[in-house]
């Protein structure tokens, strides 16, 4: 009821607006043409766009552009936020996703989590506004960071199916459950709440959140079960239980019982800081002087380096940051990136590790070969971040389409334990993997192609900050450093399948030789024994022999 | 001055705040482990996030994610403002595009047009506002759409250097110009003045806007050159002078006289209009019964067709649309979608037209094969878009890297008049062409690349709303209806190509034929003649006879 009432004055603003829109309109439409706009005409168009406008116009930059990646994004959207606040809660996570098709093209998805919960008075501002979240602020690794998944995938529920977002959620044991339908006013961007109540929960605390959306369910490659599957294996402490629309249930138990340890908030990292950035956070740092400001605001910077880089910048150390000028900054922006500043910490980062990932791998396929390699951390624009990457060689194909040409290399993204489904050739992976000449590792490309050959790639990347393209987030954007960290890690893979697959061919070879041996050595022996005219005996000692050194000459 | 004193307040905020995190933070150091998140202390982080923070940390969405694109971003967001403003004015554009070097590593960018100019009251919002324009809530094809774009570009600016937006701009001949130096609060979202006074301006009116920035300026593909002289090629109309930052200077002189026509706003097309957009639409519509709000609200319906939807739809045409039921909703979504409605009004989009394409193709690169085709318009969501496609076969590769192996087919893609140079794998248009065959068209292709050989393609998709992948505006989202409205514009062109390419291989067949025959006839006429003991002038003619029906024999 709520909304009518809200809808209501909402239409007497539009109706003035598009009432004077309408008659302009009306008389071009009569002389197809239009007066030339002027300075004042198009002033007076000038208006502010609420964010929410701005992305149920734009909901493609969230993913929902066609209705099976709308359908996958959803539900990622809901995964994340749960499989990250089990993390933070340091509790081992039981997911139950399931999907629900009311027809062929409309869907009821409904993920449920053991998670702390979410305290009442935050559950409409987190699942009914954009922009609103507990990650965007800090630099810590989790999946979720921009404060605009789960609510924009509620606002698409709603664009498309008309049905708000229905929200249970328990924080403890003790106090009953809070159900709530929650819907956005795309033109406010804030929460209407139409219904409100306590209800019971089968679980102690944890959360349950039903989305109603148009979608396609579609199985093969970025489908939902794909996802999931990729999600299970990026994530072995958690266990996850899926009742795909076909009806059919996975289950993926966890194959650890140790959470990841809760990845620690940094400061910034010195390296790759803007002037401009700097410039303002030395204004409005807390820290009355330039040596403090320093030690205080990043990571890394101990009061010897902060004292460096002051004397480097030739600024006094107890210079009064609020009264700093640009100049003052720009001298402080290159002293910075002359003084050796240790790499930053590491504990902010939770990388899955070369073992695990080679697992996870060896999970999805079998193969004839593996092998993985893990980076240490590197920074980008101040964000430390972390590359893994793991390879397969010799995967069995289990009767794909591709049976008579070879498939291309195939390719799973992770980033932060969530996996990467779309825009696979958006991703600086892809570029990565792209700007390498895996003909030096034995596999055969084509020019602007992927290499081909029975072989898979993981790439892990962890950051306590990942950027991505879009706010979809699909594929990672091209930032030098990240790309030339990819490759180092792709690299050594590649150098090891390399010598993986030259001493197969070699022992191919070997293979070949000795054969010829075993056939061609009785007919020697015949031959020695006419032109020698040895015994029987004599002479399968002397064959044993020749056999014996032949294949001492061979090095395997 | 006024920033300082802005400052204050925010460092006192801030204070608060990270004095907080920072003590929590100390304990976490001490013993490497965090104490698990509860609902309430992660309650305590939610908070709301400015769409100028987000953008600054996501400033890769908005195509800054390296110095080189960065440079290109601002030149071209600068660039698209001062052609839209000049079109919707009716002024044929005079640009002048400067950029100066302060270092390899830092620029001054100066974009001057001969538009309408800005209103005072106006210029800080559309310089120092996130999310503030006159185009996002209309229908109408223009190049800027978001009301992001230079005030994105003014605040990279500021980021990077530290320095404000300058804008001088003037609307009246017979007023002074006005000069503004203002900088996006990016907490706030609002801009804060530094600079305001009146000045002289060479132009009667017009807009001049300076921004100080980190770049990167490096010729070749993906170059500001290279999309100015693109942007030339798209916008036959327009003069642009060109300053480059090596000293050379480019001058475009325009093509035609005549403007565009200033394409006229509309209302969505019922066609793809979401269920939950028609139930908020009808909800507040201004109409206060169904019929008429069908007709108002929606391009293409008249009373006819409304009647007939609300017919399908069961529903009377006198229905009081401010207390539509969702189910009643849903009825009307589904018979609109079983009305044969008009495609949608095409005097909204202003395409380039099959021959100017073609035309400007063949300004770009000299080839033996040009061939343009021009699609109908379409719609996509609710809005209308029209593709237009252009091929060039046979270019001249002037001394390029791949002389000896054959190149990939090169790209061009442009959307409501503007070059797209990023993300070229990422896009519908890329998408589309991957998915045709053109081995039918006779050329080559390996898996999973493009196809090969002197070929060039361009494609122009203009729309009311063309779908970005991201806020920079670099590739098409992969809108079902669009890729096939592309493929179908390709695979005209494709055709005729085919055609082309395979008669040109039956005329040199036919070549080498005629040289046969040219060889071998006299030796015939010896030949008959010692046979039939010829005289030489019977052997002449019979030799000519046998030539001509040889010749004629052939069919080309």
């Amino acid at each position: 009821m709520a909304k009518v009432k809200k809808a209501k004055p909402k239409a007497k603003k539009t109706k003035k607006k598009t009432a004077g829109a309408r008659k302009s309109k009306v008389r071009l439409r009569s002389k197809k043409a239009v007066a030339p706009a002027t300075a004042e005409s198009m002033a007076a168009k000038q208006r502010s766009i609420s964010v929410s406008e701005f992305f149920a116009k734009n909901r493609h930059l969230l993913g929902f552009d066609n209705p099976r990646k709308a359908l996958l994004t959803a539900v990622k959207e809901a995964v994340d936020n749960s499989l990250d606040a089990c993390e933070e809660a340091q509790i081992l996570p039981d997911l139950l996703i399931s999907i629900r098709a009311l027809d062929d093209s409309k869907f009821v998805l409904t993920v449920k989590d053991n998670g702390p919960g979410i305290v009442k008075s935050q559950i409409p501002n987190i699942f009914a506004r954009l922009l609103y979240g507990s990650k965007f602020h800090t630099l810590k690794m989790s999946r979720g960071q921009q404060g605009i998944g789960i609510s924009a995938a509620g606002m698409y529920g709603l664009l498309t199916s008309g049905e708000p977002v229905q929200i249970i959620s328990r924080t403890n044991p003790k106090k009953k459950a809070h159900h709530y339908h929650v819907q956005i006013d795309t033109v406010k961007n804030r929460p209407e709440i139409v219904l409100d109540e306590e209800c019971d929960f089968d679980l102690p605390a944890g959360t349950c959140v039903t989305i109603t959306l148009e979608g396609k369910y579609q199985k093969g490659r970025q489908s939902v079960d794909e996802y999931i599957a990729q999600t299970a294996m990026a994530n072995p402490h958690a266990t996850i239980r899926y009742n795909a629309p076909d009806g059919n249930n996975y289950e993926y138990p966890r194959q650890t019982e140790n959470v990841p340890r809760v990845p620690i908030e940094i400061k910034p990292h010195p390296y790759g800081i803007e002037l401009g950035v700097l410039f303002k956070m030395a204004r409005e740092s807390s820290a009355k002087k330039l040596a403090p400001f320093l030690k205080n605001e990043f990571s890394r910077v101990t009061p010897r380096v902060a004292g460096e880089i002051c004397h480097k910048a030739k600024l006094r150390e107890t210079l009064r940051t609020s009264s700093i000028t640009l100049q003052q900054v720009e001298k402080l922006h290159a002293a910075i990136n002359q003084t050796r500043i240790m790499a930053p910490a590491t504990d902010c980062i939770a990388p899955v590790g070369a073992e695990q990932l080679e697992a996870g791998l060896a999970r999805v396929v079998e193969a004839d070969f593996y092998t993985a390699y893990s980076r240490s951390p590197s920074v980008y624009r101040g964000n430390p971040f972390l590359v893994e990457a793991a390879l397969a060689y010799g995967i069995k194909t289990n009767g794909s389409s591709e049976t008579n040409k070879e498939p291309l290399m195939r390719l799973i993204r992770i980033a932060n334990r969530a996996p990467l489904l779309y825009q696979q050739s958006a991703c600086a992976i892809y570029k990565a993997i792209m700007d390498i000449n895996w003909r030096n590792y034995a596999l055969s490309q084509s020019r602007g192609a992927l290499p081909t050959g029975p072989v898979m790639v993981m790439v892990h990347i962890a950051s306590v900050w990942v950027p991505f393209t879009s706010e979809s987030k699909e594929a990672i954007a091209h930032y030098p450093e990240i790309i030339k960290e990819i490759q180092l890690a792709l690299q050594q893979c590649g150098r090891r399948l390399g010598i993986y697959l030259r001493k197969k061919k070699r022992i191919q070879q070997e293979m070949d030789k000795r054969r010829y041996i075993e056939i061609y050595l009785p007919y020697i022996g015949e031959a020695l024994q006419e032109i020698l005219t040895l015994r029987k005996s004599q002479v399968d000692t002397v064959v044993s022999k020749l056999k014996r050194i032949l294949e001492r000459s061979r090095k395997i």
